[in-house]
């Protein structure tokens, strides 16, 4: 039987982990120094407690922490991993810019620790999302993980270099979180000028797809807004001084501590976004 | 019957006047200073040649040419209209900043003659879009052109200010075109570290609508990348120190310039981005 290691249960973790279990994996975690809620969901999970140096006698280690937390917990793993006599595969499924990925695989290969970049893409599997979300591996030693299917996880396996699947991660989160902060911030500034309810019925009639999208995408996005600031200042890292993705993405995360900020003060700009998408503006529009 | 004026046969222009004229209209137009091209196209549209100061005859004046001469076309106007004993409707129809259509604004009202802010939105009529484009108009004179739907335009009176149906405009094309860039410039980044056809096999499965969009969009952009810089500048005025649109559309007008940039030099960006959505790539991705 696999074992299997988490850096910490939480969200992802907990729901990831409760897949392997029902597959027959041993799931290991430190769990005492969490909250109740925390200890349940991991009991819930079949997650077993382990302290840190314990995770080396897993057979993979996956870090899945807030990405502010990627590399200090890559650091406070090493000691650990230096001293086990037998290494585990260390998978970084953080959503890191490659750079920082880049740091966390050289505190981890530093201490002869095999390391595969990895990057989760949709939402924890669970009853939003029955088939899971995908799991996407890079670097010299990702075919390893193919196994992991076996044990319920949708994989792909990228023949790229370490990196490659943060960078896949970042991309994919440019596109969709971009589109949505883009259109919300157009969205708010026709709505300041009353050209709100004509661009309602101009994309009602020319772009339904992004106007539906942005109905559900656009109200999920505003309690998250602050948390998708550092997303889009490590997106700002991707770019190498030859498109300027580093201003654009600069501004999206303004943007999102801008809306976090309205949020949190006199909800001006929120509510202007809400009204877009109301009914009552819908029924009113010009003819 | 009814007077139109143009200011000039342009693409856009001609192919109006065309449906105007079939539905009765007489329509005039400069052409005498214009190309060989410019003066067939208006001769198929049936425009009638007329000098500057004969177009203040009109019953309405539609000012469509490039944005950048909106407003040295209206104070090009402006001593005509001054002169004029019965004053026309102007209509500016060009995609300007709200800003720049107060001052053209400005230039027509002081010679007494009622001005109305317009835009047009979607393409020239003709056999890609045989309904035609939707003609917005907003100003307190507005709602004189409801006529025109009698003459086969798509007409909406927006119920705001003069500079309402110019927002309208620059946000319907910062939301169209800023999609199409942020996702452009994502699938280069992508693409430039070996993520490209995971990105692409990633969006089959969970963005099929963007990844559909950018098929056709993203080619369309690259000729007209130079073009569409000076509206992303535009756009980034639209900004009032609320959100940081400004900087977010410099930043899109300046990744415009680098694919324009490369489209002139080594082409490795265009080509990247072509190689995104080739049908070689589709059968090569990872599985």
């Amino acid at each position: 039987m696999k074992t299997l290691a988490f850096a910490a249960p939480g969200a992802m973790g907990a729901a990831v982990a409760a897949v392997l279990s029902q597959h027959g994996a041993r799931v290991i975690s430190p769990l005492s120094q969490r909250s109740a809620d925390s200890q349940q969901r991991a009991h819930a999970a079949h997650i077993i407690d382990a302290p840190e140096a314990a995770l080396c006698d897993a057979d993979i280690i996956f870090s899945i922490v807030p990405p502010e937390f990627a590399l200090s917990w890559a650091q406070q793993m090493a000691p650990h991993l230096q001293a086990a006599a037998r290494k585990p595969l260390y998978v970084d499924c953080n959503a890191i810019s490659p750079e920082t990925l880049q740091q966390v695989a050289a505190v981890i290969e530093a201490t002869g620790t095999p390391f595969v970049d990895g990057a989760i893409i949709g939402l924890p599997p669970g009853e939003q999302n029955p088939d899971g979300p995908r799991f996407w591996f890079s670097g010299p030693h990702a075919s390893q993980l193919a196994e992991l299917s076996d044990l319920g996880l949708r994989v792909r396996i990228m023949s790229a270099e370490n990196g490659a699947a943060s960078a896949l991660k970042m991309s994919y989160a440019g596109i969709n979180k971009g589109i949505t902060l883009l259109v919300s911030a157009m969205l708010i500034n026709a709505s300041r000028v009353g050209a709100a309810e004509a661009l309602h019925e101009e994309m009602t009639e020319s772009q339904p797809q992004i106007l539906k999208r942005m109905k559900k995408a656009a109200p999920d996005m505003l309690p998250k807004a602050w948390r998708w600031a550092a997303e889009m200042d490590e997106i700002a890292t991707l770019n190498q001084g030859e498109l300027a993705t580093d201003r654009l993405y600069q501004a999206l995360g303004e943007v999102c501590r801008q809306l976090a900020a309205d949020r949190r003060g006199d909800q001006r700009l929120s509510d202007l976004l809400a009204a877009f998408f109301q009914p009552d503006a819908e029924s009113a529009r010009a003819d």
